[in-house]
């Protein structure tokens, strides 16, 4: 059994409020408490307990992160670069796993029993209002990968999904593709539905090329393999800009099983630039969302959140740009 | 700013202890101080604080999870597991990540002070002497992916990897390859050292067979890469065993750039089935480690030892099976 904060405060004979404060820089304690109490957890063998002491602090050191799609890889950066973040400033990350069937709300709940010092959400699928009962119960939240809008409830740190839509039409224009489609994430994902805004509207501008969406039931792979099938069965267009990479993963494979090649016969352009992206048997053309910085600035927030709760939330986007590999025929000219 | 057990204790004229007792399940506390706390709680929209809870009960409901290859895309699986299995029972996850050049031992120190219930150590690279230290410390501790053996000093769930290096062999024996090799994992994973051996010995039965090992620098894409590059400088062998699926997809990919086929010109075989092993653009023939039965065995093993934290350490083996796909060529006689 692990010695707590109220072993040592009985052996030592004073409260644990005393024995929290003596571990707590800068906390007032007397001398003599503060000998009893050293002496004592020397004793005991206790080291510092960061959550008996957060009964002083209010702090736990503890932050939450909320995701709810561990299917897609993206999310292996995600966590890599979270729980490194948060080491290097002596935090802790709690993960709340939201894939399953979990009420959304409950976590709310959950992290307030465990006393976090912030969450930070990463998703583009769960609602807006879930984000925001973190900030209405009192525990600084910020939006990873949201929807960032002028005047934010909450503190969002993501991209302009709108302008990537209509970088990704850009592309798909300038290499002469006529029929083109857009293999869609969830219609519940603002994610996509800015990335297709903005397709649309770009490729509005573009009167010869003809363009339809197809959104798929997730961001996973099979949803991009089934939606490619699909395709296929109905004809395929010239080249697909897929919702993100996991789906246009899925794409590439039932093209390969199709007896289809790309780019011979179909083009495909992804988002995100995963690490599995740049995987030789992949080798796809993509656009790159900055991933680890969009975490690193979440992490940096949250901690100045917790510091000086009462700042206005802010929205902060972070530019995004293509990637060229071999999923695409070249732009005319080129090699 | 959340309100902690001290408020609760303080507005209500009490003890913390008194506060923490009131909200612990079958704690004593008197009538007339139950009714304190209660309306003090009210007031304040007190919620009762696991943490704070824990300073009686000695159980925080925080599992730790260490894990050191956040870059193998096997750790996806591990940890939406590991993840789902602790929120079923009503506990928590606590990530640590000893992907970077942190010093192992450090671990023990801070997991300590965050009180976790237990820890699982999901990695074949960490030495067996970091995991021994958690138990040496008072945390129950469960070495996942670990190596079992007759008489552990730590519970341990993992496979029989001896077997399951056997078992690549002779899959690559009936196929009649003749000049094989095994692209291993780093020299300091029991994993990759099991493996070997047991791939060796199978082979030894088959004298026909002349077999190589070369050792990656990790358990990553580039070292399988970088491996399959410099084996195709030599002159590559007719099929090779590989270290993991990540290792597999490295070679994978060094050959479809070499302008080699696979299974035509080079044949793979992979180890542990992970997610990405499935697709179509991969399509590998791989050994099934079952991981998430691994996690899942963890998950109820470390909550049986904090129960009853008295029981002598177990070895648990879980098979392993042969998962035929795309990547050696078919039996002779198959179509």
């Amino acid at each position: 059994m692990a010695v707590t904060l109220k072993d040592v405060a009985e052996r030592a004979g004073v409260s644990t409020s005393a024995v929290s404060r003596t571990f707590t820089e800068g906390a007032s304690v007397s001398h003599k408490t503060r000998e009893k109490v050293e002496k004592a957890a020397s004793e005991l063998g206790y080291s510092p307990n960061v959550l008996a002491r957060s009964l002083t602090t209010r702090r736990t050191s503890l932050i939450g992160l909320i995701a709810d799609n561990f299917q897609n890889p993206m999310f292996l950066e995600v966590f890599d670069q979270f729980t490194r973040s948060l080491q290097r400033r002596g935090l802790r990350p709690l993960i709340v796993n939201l894939s399953e069937a979990t009420e959304p709300e409950t976590s709310v709940t959950m992290l307030q029993q465990y006393s976090v010092d912030g969450v930070i959400v990463a998703s583009s699928t769960l609602p807006r209002t879930f984000v925001e009962a973190f900030r209405t119960a009192g525990i600084p939240v910020v939006h990873s990968v949201g929807r960032p809008s002028r005047a934010p409830k909450v503190d969002v740190i993501g991209i302009d999904n709108a302008r990537c839509g209509a970088m990704a039409a850009e592309t798909l224009a300038a290499r002469g593709y006529r029929r083109v489609g857009f293999l869609a994430g969830p219609q519940t994902a603002t994610s996509t539905v800015d990335r297709a805004r903005g397709f649309a509207n770009e490729l509005a501008h573009h009167h010869q090329i003809e363009a339809e969406t197809r959104f798929c039931d997730g961001y996973s792979y099979a949803a991009g393999y089934a939606a490619m099938r699909a395709e296929i069965k109905a004809g395929p267009r010239e080249a697909y800009f897929c919702g993100d990479d996991i789906i246009s993963i899925g794409a590439l494979s039932a093209l390969r099983d199709a007896g289809l090649s790309v780019p011979g016969d179909v083009g495909l352009i992804g988002f995100n630039d995963m690490e599995m992206a740049r995987w030789g048997v992949v080798d796809l053309t993509t656009i790159r969302q900055p991933l680890t910085e969009i975490i690193e600035a979440s992490v940096a927030r949250i901690v100045s959140i917790v510091a000086d709760p009462d700042q206005p939330p802010e929205a902060m986007t972070l530019p995004c740009e293509l990637i060229e590999r071999g999923t695409l025929r070249p732009l005319p000219g080129d090699g």
